[in-house]
């Protein structure tokens, strides 16, 4: 088996609200302390910036010094498409068409950073681009403006080498995204005519829209190889509860690291997760060690048993497999 | 606007029973009956036909004329890939060989009904083709095997005029099936490179997997055009529980006619309901007329009024409008 | 038909937040003009103030002055057991013995504001007493607490004529309430043993819950007569979305209504929305205005018809009531 | 820790069907060779028996006799109210004043068979008691006649030593049932005014509601120690799929375990599984099997321990914790 990056992204060690309590459960940490943290973490090498939290363009020199002294990689730059009041009603649909200047410059600026920082990735999870209510959007002329926008941002990032990886969640913080699902969004993906646009999977955003991740990865491998990106987290499957790793799920993360194996992924495992009311780091680190854990267990298991296991097409077998190789004794 | 074609599945008129009750809640009706009750409901053009349950090679001559004496058209034919033995574990993703082989020789035999018949849609509705548990099922071999039968099915159909209608539905009778929202159907539609194979929204279906279907109405437009059949029916959005027309949802029926009417849809107005308890006649009798009173609160708003409310994009002139036009005084 | 009370939560007509965007979608507004805006709406002669954002033991008597001039009553206080760091794990359920005692000396002081303000209901809404993750809460201890604290502070407020509405809610902030759905809230009230404690029903909450909000009504006046409060939002059934009343919805508010007014509810008619995005005061005011609307048609069609009706238990009859008079022609 | 009692549901090793596929899946097998199967599971003791499908008056002698041949208890009696057409519109709250005779008859018949075959336990699952639409049930009216009947069938089975336990379930095939969550059941089981009435959980039922199994059981505890009989199975937590125990859950079975350990449940441990599509016997044997090693892991852990974990409230304990001692190395 190919050797894995483990990443996590910054925010996740800091301080966490929600639309109750605004100021956040916890203190407000040292951006700093948080990146010596994550380098702390037994195996992750790589760390995710959300653009402007973490990352602007008048620092990212210095950012770039602190990755290397920590012997961290930028795993990829998230731009903040969701944080701003301008954002509110979409960023590259937005109906006003300044709106979606501002977004295009704020991604081509992203980038830039990402090309600068030698990390070749933009995850871009565009949150505010859908809609609330039924009656009151253009769905044809919003998803074009989409479209668009992704196609010039990719097409601007292309000779740079950076990539496009569309992060899909059916809702929040709209009731309804316009990249919902994992094949909407190959098809806007396609729909940009690039290369360079894929798409990311939230394990818990596939969790809520009833996806199976495994079939999932199998799904975009076969058309058109365009997985470029995961994010981990776990949750009850009817909320982005972004909880640690393996609280609530085992076989399913088990079996889509096989898949994610099988079809080649080489990119980065990232943690995603909120922990309103946990320790940051303690929290993040855990879900690293499960992962891990894991992929241990794939290993030890080997892809051959489990390729034979899922040809039997038995859940009789499974179950036993389940019993004698996931749990423990 | 367009004059509107309605119609109806026979079988919806008959009896139906659950996994607890497998004899039916109500008695087997007459099928010559329960033709004649589709015919004399207001409007109803059309029919579908369940293969082997309705219509078989042996009787669709007869069935032909019976269809002839009433007036009605076949608006499609149903191939029965559910509702036997041998599709239990798939019909063609089983993963059985010869069984895949029965199901395009089964499909093959439809499309020629069909044919014969006048109609020129197959609805294909594979729904036991999927799979129950993790880790028991070779998501890439199977999903393979699926785009090949709808290609072979979908080329020997062509000459004859005939398409076929993929109908997604996220799960039931499988935990999960193969086909099971709008844009992962779409993408088998056009990996079998041919042009008469498309999709049927069930609004149920859709409600389930919560998707907005104007909005799914508007992607299958921009994504290749091929949306090819609608069937109606109302749920709690967590099942697919099949009621009657507008018993829970009013403003999702407003908007997806909208948009039917929007993209150029000219396709059938099907009722797909499961009256357990109800009195079948009567139950599709409603779901009908809800339909055609929802047609004719569009025209009188009128195209133009629609679309001017929804690019205001503000959900409280959405609400102004639906209390003044959409709701009894 | 009995006249009726509607009412407004103040800060729904101010700036609202989410986890994405903790600043706010909207601007701040000037609470005076907020005031001003409520008394506006049509029919609304109530107001529900919450704890420490909108009123505390200094400002009442300028409250009191405030709400005279614009001829509104209090119609609940919502104490804040949510939106502070210190209830972050819960209030009077939390591990802390202390943090508990602060929430009873701020649920008294409430219930000592509601008094002097001439107003008999606390609105009490626990969200952040639950848990987030299993293993790791002891839930015989905590509804232990639960139901204690709420006992000292009913027995505290009994004799200023103050009643306590429990609000329930499956989820949010905690991934699971110890106020989950109507009947565990019901267990609470009744085992604190005072009959000043009630439940409060959030239609949004209800329907997040897969409850029927007339069959709540109905089963709160059937154990012990306890509905002392009505919340109403509308959502898509599957998190708690706090729409505009009527923008999903219809038949359900219909029910609703009938079997409040069957039951002899004499409370009030509150709206509690999340207008996110919209302007907080048409999109309050037209909340009401549906419910009026839906007040009127219970009138016109008159309470025996509708008992007549729901005593055919014929899904078809009520299919032909809706379209004949529930909606538009 | 107390010794645990395993049973199976006997018709779980037939055929069973599905609304599609009425005739089931799979081949009808014999009684006296499912009997037998059953005997033959590790640890199994007891059996359940459906009324009318697996047990009668007339054969009850034989079947005592077939039980103690293979050293089987009748761990539970569940009385066929769901499987005849007579009970499709309910069957003690059935609005047919005849229907709700016959089914009081049909379970003092059940009553009487259990004290017969020294069985303590109805498991009374009153699916087809509820409703499908809005506006279409009376609810205080078939609430009332559902009391009365469990009072009366419980005032008559306790003499016998003969306990009612409620099984309660969302949903299915009613789009809502009158027993649908724990502590709505509860209520009706307080409401009868006798202590031979109680609740089973059936895990699955759980889930889909959304509930969490280890709180239900500390609720039940409080609120009058009513849980009575446990039902397990797994799903994916939108429906009731009926799974082999262990296929998708983890953490939430060795919780709820706990939880039982704790409160003093001395009941039966019950696979109750609808295994479709795959062999029933190795099916419930897996789920066994899977039970008994989550008990043993308890054991192993040591309730003291699970005791101080939860203790601690901290999600990043508990994570530690499953990784070191439920997932396998």
């Amino acid at each position: 088996m190919r050797s894995k990056k483990y990443s996590v992204i910054l925010g996740n060690l800091g301080n966490t609200c929600d639309r109750f309590l605004s100021s956040g459960y916890k203190d407000t940490l040292d951006k700093d302390k948080m990146l010596t943290q994550a380098a702390s973490i037994e195996g992750v090498t790589g760390i995710e910036l959300v653009g402007t939290w973490d990352i602007d363009e008048k620092c990212v020199g210095e950012m770039k010094r602190k990755l290397s002294d920590r012997k961290l990689q930028c795993s990829s730059i998230i731009p903040d498409m969701f944080g701003q009041k301008r954002w509110g009603r979409g960023s590259l649909s937005a109906p006003d068409a300044e709106i979606r200047r501002q977004a295009i410059v704020e991604l081509k600026s992203c980038a830039d950073m990402a090309f600068e920082l030698g990390c070749d990735l933009l995850n871009l999870w565009p949150g505010q681009d859908g809609y609330d209510y039924p009656l009151a959007a253009d769905y044809i002329e919003e998803r074009q403006w989409l479209i668009e926008g992704v196609r010039e941002v990719a097409k601007y990032a292309q000779p740079k080498g950076v990539r496009i990886a569309l992060e899909y969640k059916m809702k929040e913080p709209r009731t309804h995204s316009y990249l919902a699902r994992a094949c909407d969004t190959l098809l806007v993906a396609q729909a940009t005519g690039l290369d360079n646009v894929g798409v990311t999977i939230d394990t818990g955003h596939a969790f809520l829209a009833y996806e199976n991740v495994g079939e999932v990865v199998a799904l975009l491998k076969m058309h058109g190889d365009r997985l470029f990106h995961m994010h981990f987290n776990d949750n009850y499957t009817s909320w982005d509860d972004d909880m640690i790793v393996g609280s609530i799920h085992l076989v399913d993360y088990f079996e889509m690291l096989y898949w994610l194996e099988r079809t080649g992924f080489n990119g980065w495992y990232s943690i995603d997760e909120y922990p309103y009311r946990e320790d940051g780091y303690r929290s993040i680190r855990n879900s690293v060690l499960f992962l891990q854990r894991m992929h241990a267990l794939l290993e030890k298991n080997g892809m051959t048993t489990v390729e034979k296991l899922i040809r039997q097409r038995d859940p009789v077998v499974t179950s036993e497999f389940i019993r004698e190789n996931l749990v423990a004794r």
